[in-house]
């Protein structure tokens, strides 16, 4: 049972970025991207218009924070100093960055970005107005490949996500709604998960959880990012589920195109379609693929059941510490890689170890949606399931008395 | 009660882009940020690595969608035409709406950034390849000032939120898991939402909830953003609270320092500190008022009370779409609106009738924290508490038996 990312995890993270420092003229690697910064640290943090910024030279890890992240940033072992501002914007936050740079005798540095994230309302200087500034996207593509320890805790999520899904299935009825089902599925499946972990459960402040389950429903589910809807569940709904856990910052994603009650013919006809689809595409995963192919095979199979016109999306992304990561299991994949604007190339268009993906295709009538999706690790010789509620029509009819 | 925004909020947000581009060189206005998208045109999507992108002209609106939130956008009434790619990368996203732009005449634009946000993943060609874009943050400045339909659907956040927030302390007893409460609050609170309000209620992909209520507790309060840790409540507990409501996309802020049995003499200290602290900053509000005096007169009073070295953030911020936005309460907002990295000047370093701000002072010593928030709209001749749960010491203990 792996609930948390042992320590030397972020040792050997360290190294790599090192190792890259070392190939270009910068004095420091600095990362202003929270996910990145807990990547390489174990620091997480609630993203504001506050920035928050990590230095890392050949001796040294230091951080800069707003002063109401030094209590919590001071507890994390592997950052050897601490810098604070007061708040933003009169704290001023890059002059505090540029400070500890000059601290680390860092005049050039290579950058995650050229500034603090401006989504959440950051308008203050560059950092280039203090160092020079490269710029570099190491850690997003170190991400790709996880490893054994990482995979350990998305298959620990599968575990809790598959008990969440089990209750969300469980208190599905005619008559119950959606917004119950869903919370009292994801109240109990965390109750579980807490009590079940104790002490060995590592608490958060990123993401929801520690389970979350729910559903789409009904004619909502025609469309793949559709709402829940504020009504009752009915005999013959159509549902498109959902369900993950956060284990120490990962996730899996587990959904199943259920119906309450017995389905129609051709709602038989669209479910055994989409798993099919769904077999071809597992069927095809492993290490050496090329990921473009992986989207072709099920687009050849829709292709030849006539159904491209019911094909709204591409097969799937790959899962970790955020929902959506690249690569993308898309058409255009290959091509991606080799275009000016990335800085992949043809090796990064082929599926490796550690890459975990989501294999979701779907279609979409007039009336419904179906969708299932598990999540699948890549091994040095093949892949491996994660997620395991059951995915053949017997496992996910809900019967109405 | 109000619900909805009102379709004619959307008609005026476009006029008023419009004049915008009358003023400059550009054919067109350009937005990539969702949340900007939604503003003018009440379209909302889970946001992904696939780019959506809004233009507007004297005469159109266009939108550039993935082919999974075609059905979505087409439910717009004001959105003249639709143009869609199959999915990212494969699908050429930025080529489409490059094609959407020259079916418009526009060959210069006023875009809210050079390219779709890459914090999803986007890693495709800027918008610059395709036409000449100048910047600008029209959205994010008009959305400061709040309409009365505005403040109107966050005062309704706010009733609800009472609600999740009611319920929560009902929920708070010696041995309860603060998921639990947090969720069984969250749960019945939203379903008495959904239930009250019916087909009233707007449903939204956007944000979570209906309602949420939930705390940090025990010595996690002592960090502004502690997390819920796994343990049971014990008499003597400091709490934290938080609930909010979604009401159409609007927010509002309700947070609560409360006391699971009496409290200590220290406890009760720094207690009725903090809400003079508030009371200070609730006082001090109003049309005109400059926005970095709210902070200084609360600084002001932490001084005279000798307790600077407890404050670890400013005052507030605004909230309504977003749970931060500008401005923000700070001591440095004033030189912030006349720095060379805003657009801002003079006039927008004072508070103007509709900012709606959450105030929310804190003091956390080395066992606990204490913070209030209440949400406070500005009026033409005053002020508006829009959160009413009691602010008082006697409100905010829950008996031990």
């Amino acid at each position: 049972m792996a609930t948390r990312l042992p320590d030397g995890e972020f040792e050997a993270r360290l190294e790599r970025v090192r190792d890259r420092i070392a190939e270009t003229d910068a004095d420091a690697g600095v990362w202003f991207g929270a996910t990145s910064i807990e990547y390489l640290t174990g620091f997480d943090h609630i993203r504001t218009e506050r920035p928050v910024a990590l230095a890392v030279t050949d001796e040294r890890v230091e951080l800069t924070v707003p002063r109401l992240e030094v209590e919590r940033a001071s507890e994390i072992p592997r950052i050897d100093a601490f810098h604070h501002y007061a708040d933003y914007p009169g704290g001023d936050p890059m002059a505090t960055v540029a400070e500890m740079l000059d601290g680390l005798g860092a005049d050039a540095v290579a950058a995650d970005a050229e500034s603090a994230p401006g989504t959440m309302g950051y308008q203050g200087p560059p950092l280039s107005v203090f160092v020079d500034v490269e710029t570099q996207a190491w850690v997003r593509r170190m991400r790709w490949e996880k490893s054994d320890a990482e995979v350990d805790l998305i298959r620990e999520s599968a575990r809790w996500a598959n008990l969440g899904h089990r209750y969300l299935a469980d208190y599905t009825a005619v008559g119950a709604h959606p917004a119950t089902a869903s919370q009292r599925a994801s109240t109990d499946a965390s109750r579980a998960m807490l009590d079940a972990l104790g002490d060995r459960y590592a608490t958060r402040t990123r993401g929801t959880g520690p389970v979350t389950a729910g559903y789409i429903t009904g004619e909502q589910t025609r469309l793949p990012h559709g709402h829940t809807a504020n009504r009752r569940l009915e005999a013959g709904d159509v549902l498109i589920t959902g369900a993950t856990a956060n284990v120490d910052g990962y996730h899996s994603e587990l959904e199943r195109t259920m119906f309450l009650g017995e389905p129609t013919d051709e709602q038989v006809h669209y479910f055994e379609l989409v798993l099919e689809a769904q077999t071809i595409a597992i069927d095809a995963l492993g290490p050496g693929v090329p990921i473009a192919a992986v989207d072709e095979a099920v687009w050849s199979y829709f292709e030849e059941q006539g159904v491209t016109d019911l094909a709204q999306h591409h097969v799937g992304h790959n899962i970790g510490m955020e929902g959506h990561e690249p690569p993308y299991i898309d058409r255009g994949w290959g091509d991606h890689c080799e275009s000016d604007h990335t800085n992949y190339d043809a090796d990064d268009a082929a599926m490796r170890p550690g890459h975990v993906y989501t294999i979701e295709p779907g279609i979409y009538t007039d009336a419904y949606g179906y969708r299932h999706s598990d999540t699948v690790a890549i091994t040095e010789d093949g892949t491996e399931r994660l997620t395991y509620f059951p995915r053949d029509l017997d496992g996910n009819v809900i019967p109405v008395e």
